[in-house]
């Protein structure tokens, strides 16, 4: 794989004095239109080998470019704010949007490139963090992220010359230490793992490249074209739609009996008990939010529902008891200008807490399975290959030791209309009822044939749905508040 | 994710009765069609718990299709004559044609399920598995192979009542054993397992369906619905090509300089070296053919290389020290139909050596990234994620124990040139050379960056390429023989 990269490839400096401007109209060029059209990002990750320019080329196209439309990022060892969200958020938060340029320098495979050949991290994780990364980067290229990957390597003997050139100079010497030497010890080892690294995660859609890094006007050109080619290439690509996938016919098409049908929505539930089980659940998750050991963990809430279900009202009855300083709602509406200009998981990314914090998501990432799937906002493709993103970016935050508790809050057609009527007639109720709500009703069996899918294909050993009877308020409140204590229980007995 | 398939479904036997027959003709005539149209094969995985109708469900598709044109496979342990191949080999030798159904009774999702809730696999292997079986499918539906999953199930309370019902009746008493009742009691955990594999290997191409099994019409119904609608919506679809994708400038765009062209193509090596060598050579090849351990073994060669470049007397220089009853060689020409009915990777496949074998391809599976690359015989897609798929490939031979050793036999135009003249001047050399050779001649160029990029992707530290020069046959003879012996040395000394 590094066979063409051992060569001693070279580029003379009048040849370089040449091509350089030429190369960099082109790349200016480009980001212009890049940046006029806003179809996609641009990510150039940049890995490699210590000292093969790395630093210097991502300088260099800085140099070339407009760096106002370029977002570069270095990732070391990460700091206390990154290390107390899982690990994927870093990257989350440094993504360009639409239009722009990013280069990462360092990226998702450095860890796990260096624990495997440092830590001695054992091949069977090594080949389980491949996948996630595999995953994380299809899901990238699936929501149009242009991503360009460059490697930029140094042959063993390249290294060596490197490493005794720098100690044989004065002014240099300082730079090579028994660290550099250690990694060069590491070195056959290092590039044996990063083959099968970039083997593993070389695609079709976003393959690496290799940049021989002896030599600075090559490796300069190489970066360079290979960036500008991939830019123009899709910018002059008509836009392709996806093959359409439909999805397979539901267990309810077939006897009417589903999961939301199958519930018992009229709960009879009388105020005295309610009051009674209330102050017992509030109490309970008070006192949990200020275990000692619940600085280690993080909670997510997600409450999905009909309309008018008594959302909010289960919301109020979780915040009542916690501390205003550990929690942060978040409602999630249509998304922003800037939130469409970013993959499609990147608005709840950055609302994840830090550890020892509640974030209740009123609305959440299922809206794409949801009302983008029902009312035709995105495309049959895109909300099939959400489950299965959804289920992955749960599972990041379940290993990262977050609680996932997740409502889906049910009332029947005729408690909704009953609903809709009173929020009419109420004044202060009015605003919360719209000529949307009315619209959404009219698609109450669609919506109904979404839901089945989503719990279906969502609700699982780590991240279960609760569905919620929700026609009686006071069953509903406290079956989300007692569901919510039990799971923090259960996560905190485990250690 | 087996919520749905909780709930107690149930079709009454009138109803069935009704629409059995309405099911059945649709069925048919789509398979009609999908005969007719051959442009994709149906392949219907059937998985899940044992008692929820599994045996029942296939049977009745091979009654309500016609079988003739159905291939139904089961899979239980691998016999061994399997045992013998790597662990995918038996399923690639099952796989449908273009135009048929498939159906796998237990598939590759089995055994990695079974070691894990009752071997104890460990999480990270299990990963590891599935990433694999992601992969694979991911080719396959590629390749346009419509996949449809079926996952058979039953509750926990279901199964209970369905042993209990056995048990009590005299005539199946004998149907139920401690070996049912340990995976009864196993269920809990095999549940837990397999929602986490269907959850990893349910994608927007190949999502799992859950079939309720407790009710025998409820779960036919739900089976046949899924399939028909699954086959006739493909059939439906208009034939969509894949986006075009374009490689990215390789290292000899900028400076000229690549791996071939590195070569040093003229070597010289007289006759009475060459003479004393591959005697040396022969000899070691022959000694390691008959090693005690080589029966653990399997090799299996590549030739590749320029247009007469002597990959015939290289291989012959091979077969020569060998016992005929011990290797097979395989020339690759231009795919048959039957194998141009299925994925590409189908025909290697099919030629694998079983242990204790040698298997010699002139021209092979790198046909696809060469040839069908620089031809335009398939479309830039295909041969781009030819190279993650072939790395795949060879992955599984060598973690099967197959040792694979690959030639690029190299010459230069102005040798070839000499010898396609020689070749027309000797009568019984005429065969030999068509007009297609002077045709491939002309895309001399074509072809090098083709075989740069082959060097690049699939020269991995496990299945390295080697580079012969080839001027001189008799240098060229002797490294191709060197090598091979060195490999299977280096793999028997591993143990």
């Amino acid at each position: 794989m590094f066979d063409s990269a051992n060569l001693d490839h070279h580029i003379s400096k009048d040849r370089f004095r040449r091509e350089e401007p030429k190369l960099r109209t082109a790349l200016l060029e480009a980001q212009v239109r890049l940046g006029q059209a806003k179809r996609f990002p641009v990510l150039i990750l940049v890995g490699g080998v210590e000292g093969a320019g790395k630093g210097e080329t991502v300088n260099l196209l800085n140099e070339w470019m407009d760096p106002r439309y370029i977002q570069t990022t270095a990732f070391g060892l990460p700091n206390e704010e990154e290390d107390s969200r899982p690990a994927m958020w870093r990257y989350w938060q440094a993504l360009p949007p639409k239009g722009r340029f990013g280069i990462f320098f360092g990226g998702w495979h450095t860890q796990t490139l260096v624990d495997r050949v440092f830590k001695a991290e054992s091949k069977s994780r090594f080949e389980t963090e491949i996948a996630a990364i595999q995953r994380f980067e299809r899901m990238l290229t699936d929501e149009g992220v242009l991503l360009i990957k460059c490697w930029f390597h140094l042959s063993k003997r390249q290294q060596k010359k490197r490493l005794e050139a720098l100690e044989s100079d004065k002014k240099t010497r300082w730079r090579v230490g028994t660290e550099e030497w250690r990694y060069f010890n590491a070195s056959d080892r290092f590039n044996q793992v990063s083959e099968h690294l970039i083997r593993a995660t070389s695609t079709g859609e976003a393959p690496w490249v290799i940049v021989p890094g002896a030599d600075p006007n090559y490796r300069a050109l190489l970066t360079g074209r290979t960036i500008l080619a991939r830019v123009n290439e899709r910018l002059d690509q008509k836009a392709v739609s996806a093959p359409a996938v439909k999805p397979t016919p539901r267990p309810a098409d077939v006897d009417g009996l589903n999961v939301i049908r199958a519930l018992e929505l009229d709960q009879v539930y009388d105020k005295a008990t309610y009051e009674k089980e209330l102050e017992k659940w509030q109490g309970r998750l008070n006192l949990l939010s200020r275990h000692k050991r619940f600085k280690n963990l993080a909670v997510v809430t997600v409450f999905e529902g009909n309309d008018a279900a008594g959302k909010g009202g289960a919301i109020r009855r979780i915040t009542q008891s916690l501390d205003a300083r550990f929690y942060r709602g978040v409602a999630i509406a249509a998304p922003t200008e800037e939130e469409r200009a970013q993959p499609y998981l990147w608005r709840f990314w950055r609302h994840l807490p830090r550890k020892g914090r509640f974030t209740i998501f009123d609305r959440s990432w299922y809206g794409r399975v949801l009302v983008e799937r029902v009312e035709g906002f995105c495309s049959e493709a895109d909300w099939m290959r959400a489950y299965s993103e959804i289920n992955d970016f749960e599972a990041q935050l379940i290993s990262h030791d977050t609680v996932v508790v997740k409502y889906w809050l049910a009332i029947s057609k005729e408690e909704q209309l009953r609903r809709f009527k009173l929020r009419e007639a109420t004044s202060f109720k009015q605003w919360k009822i719209t000529d949307e709500d009315w619209r959404n009703r009219k698609k109450w069996e669609a919506y109904e044939t979404a839901v089945c899918d989503m719990v279906e294909r969502t609700s699982t050993e780590i991240a279960p749905w609760t569905l919620v009877e929700a026609n009686n308020k006071y069953f509903a409140r406290i079956k989300v508040l007692k569901t919510l204590v039990k799971a923090v229980e259960e996560r905190l007995a485990k250690g």
